[in-house]
């Protein structure tokens, strides 16, 4: 049997530990929502203060130019990209993730009009995070397409003569189960349709390699594992084998190949620069810069490799704990088990009072978070483990909440069965 | 002949002189190019510490119930919708404007191809700002329809039966010229034509009645008159008769009626919260009520009609001062001498040196900016007058460094006369 000492051990032991230090984390927080928010980078506010004193405030319009400003999207894209495979000028910070979304879908189904005409079919798994079916439901309608929504394990027997996109999410959203990218990618191929793939929750969580894998077009999210802040701008890399080939259809000035000739005719600039659209929101793109340096700063540690072996760590330690204290209260595991298969988050369900008892350890200062069922998907209480600053410690302290909330039954009381807007 | 005393004397006079102190202005400097990036609002700093080190870093993701930041969109758009002649619901603060612009004239087309399917031309204005004709040369491909470009005096006269929008920017980026809003609108609806405007150099500088002249659509810009902040969102603004009509293609999660139910079928919200796409980005969204809150302070000081007023009192006073004390050197007035013609700016042309003399300005501290012209259209260097911080006695000193420039020569030194990135 575990104990906290041997928790406490395996935090003294660990070489990432330090990198902790670089997070504002609440006082009393145990936090389990990284993969919906990540925390604040103490630089942060310093380099926000700058941003709006001395950059907006004292050189103004100047800023563009001295402050570097009309850079800021490739600087932050070529950080990003060292986090999942991709070279410097392929990847850019920009929009959010459903509007990069839409960039990459409509240029994937022009080169699918263009290359294979009879293809019309957006293949995706029925359980992928809404907005990106919502986006794919709205391409396929102006396209006269079909949407066509299948379960995980169903994907590979669907890509048919009339796939032209696969479109996935790498982490799921709900589950924490993780597709095998390179080879959901080749079999794509093999069938003659394109792969674009979400990294929301997989880009600072687990290795990624879009080069490697011979993605086609990937997007992802700059407000969860990469800590770039409320809203933060989103990202989208495109292989520059297709990259030149077409303009997305958000044409704007940031996308064009010189925005301060003002020519009245669109002239795309070369590679992922005709992805950007309008004026970058300075602000949030500076905060998600400081997110990203955070996950970056784990690079002369082993990187990615080492985030992922510590969060494969934190997984296994919490579903072996949830097992071993918290049995017969009726929880059951909806993550994998599997290390392959598996995000940087475990998924737990109860048949009754899920809602309820994510409340209560809230309450308790354990943040994670619901996802309500419906007919064919259980109801989730959803706990994500980010390496940089999540410890061991802290993973055996959330369990015996969990375990204090269940056996106690608190979390039947009034209070932690009321809805909130946003959960 | 006018004196520097006369314009202090003017200064002491105006009611709008306290709105000054709303803002951070930095020493020794001259700005006259809040028509490109508002100034930095006093109250800025500390609200965003707020957003950075409370809500985001201690409350974390709980903010999005208790801070509110889920309705920050509605909130802002609300109190723009003051400024526009709109009603709350109506409009809301997303995106860029190139972005919104493009969910705006999809829904337009939409209209026309469902009323009118005859109807395939966008007619718009040849020096309307370049990303609105990106966008609209990127709308118009897909459709396989036409985007036409016809001078500001032949708009009324190309509105045949194949236009199906009329898009057009309220105030000219490179004129200061303004659209008579009320008669082209009628004009287009008359010629069986929807209307969109853009409201960049618009919103916050000059009335604007979008329900009194029954637009269609609008869209505007919150880092100008706004004083959002560098790269602040946008808005967009709908009206209610065409609102429920069409989901706009951007059709994310943060628009669907019930965000965090997560169907997996989109379903539109009512009204305008459909334009929205993805997560908003809170930092950014944040700066810009700040910005929003500066032009509002003007409401119990008669609010837009005095801030017009005073903005026409400025612009007259600038092209007064220029012919009286500039005369002989060569300058050339582009915007409209007619009060009802003319935005919150002042364009001036020369035949040589004007990129130069504005280089030379902003090295005495007065900024402004230029466009380069071309074979249709002359250099311009470009004045804006922020009536909420803007004095008369900065229009006299702008105009007598002007002078002193173009009597020195000083503006022909090589340090002038190189070019950066962003001008």
């Amino acid at each position: 049997m575990l104990t906290r000492q041997d928790c406490e051990a395996r935090d003294r032991a660990d070489p990432l530990a330090p990198l902790r230090e670089q997070f504002v984390l609440p006082e009393g927080v145990i936090y389990l929502d990284g993969n919906s928010l990540g925390v604040l980078p103490r630089a942060t506010p310093a380099r926000i203060r700058e941003v709006v004193e001395c950059e907006w405030g004292q050189d103004l319009i100047r800023s563009w130019n001295t402050a570097g400003w009309i850079h800021l999207p490739h600087r932050v894209g070529a950080k990003i990209a060292r986090l999942v495979g991709a070279e410097a000028g392929e990847l850019t910070a920009a929009d959010s993730t459903s509007v990069n979304l839409y960039k990459v879908l409509v240029a994937a189904s022009r080169l699918a009009q263009a290359d294979a005409p009879e293809r019309r079919v957006i293949l995706s798994e029925r359980s992928n995070f809404p907005t990106d079916l919502y986006i794919a439901q709205s391409v396929a309608q102006e396209l006269g397409w079909a949407l066509e929504l299948v379960e995980a394990d169903e994907i590979e027997a669907r890509l048919g003569p009339d796939v032209a996109v696969l479109m996935l999410t790498h982490v799921n959203y709900r589950t924490g189960r993780m597709h095998d990218m390179a080879v959901l990618t080749r079999r794509a191929h093999e069938a003659g349709a394109l792969a674009i793939w979400d990294l929301a929750h997989s880009a600072g969580a687990v290795p990624v390699d879009l080069k490697g894998c011979d993605a086609d077009f990937a997007i992802g999210c700059g407000y969860k594992y990469l800590n770039g802040g409320p809203g933060a701008p989103a990202f989208v890399w495109v292989h520059p084998r297709h990259a030149d080939r077409f303009w997305q259809p958000l044409a704007g000035w940031m996308g064009h190949a010189s925005p301060f000739e003002f020519t009245p005719d669109y002239k795309p600039a070369a590679g992922i620069a005709r992805y950007l659209c309008g004026t970058p929101p300075i602000l949030s793109m500076a905060a998600l810069e400081c997110g990203v340096d955070t996950v970056l700063a784990a690079e002369p540690l082993g990187g990615m490799a080492a985030l992922r072996e510590k969060s494969l760590a934190l997984t296994q330690l919490f579903m072996d704990l949830v097992e071993e204290r918290c049995a017969g209260h009726g929880l059951a595991l909806v993550s994998p088990r599997e290390d392959a298969l598996r995000g940087s988050q475990v998924c737990l369900t109860r048949e009754e009072g899920g809602y309820a008892i994510v409340q209560a350890l809230i309450a308790r200062g354990v943040i994670g978070d619901f996802r309500a069922g419906d007919a064919r998907m259980p109801d989730i209480l959803r706990f994500g483990f980010t390496p940089l600053y999540c410890r061991h410690v802290d993973v055996w302290d959330a369990v015996e909440h969990l375990r204090a909330v269940l056996e106690s039954g608190e979390w039947r009381r009034p209070e932690f069965n009321q809805r909130h807007a946003v959960t």
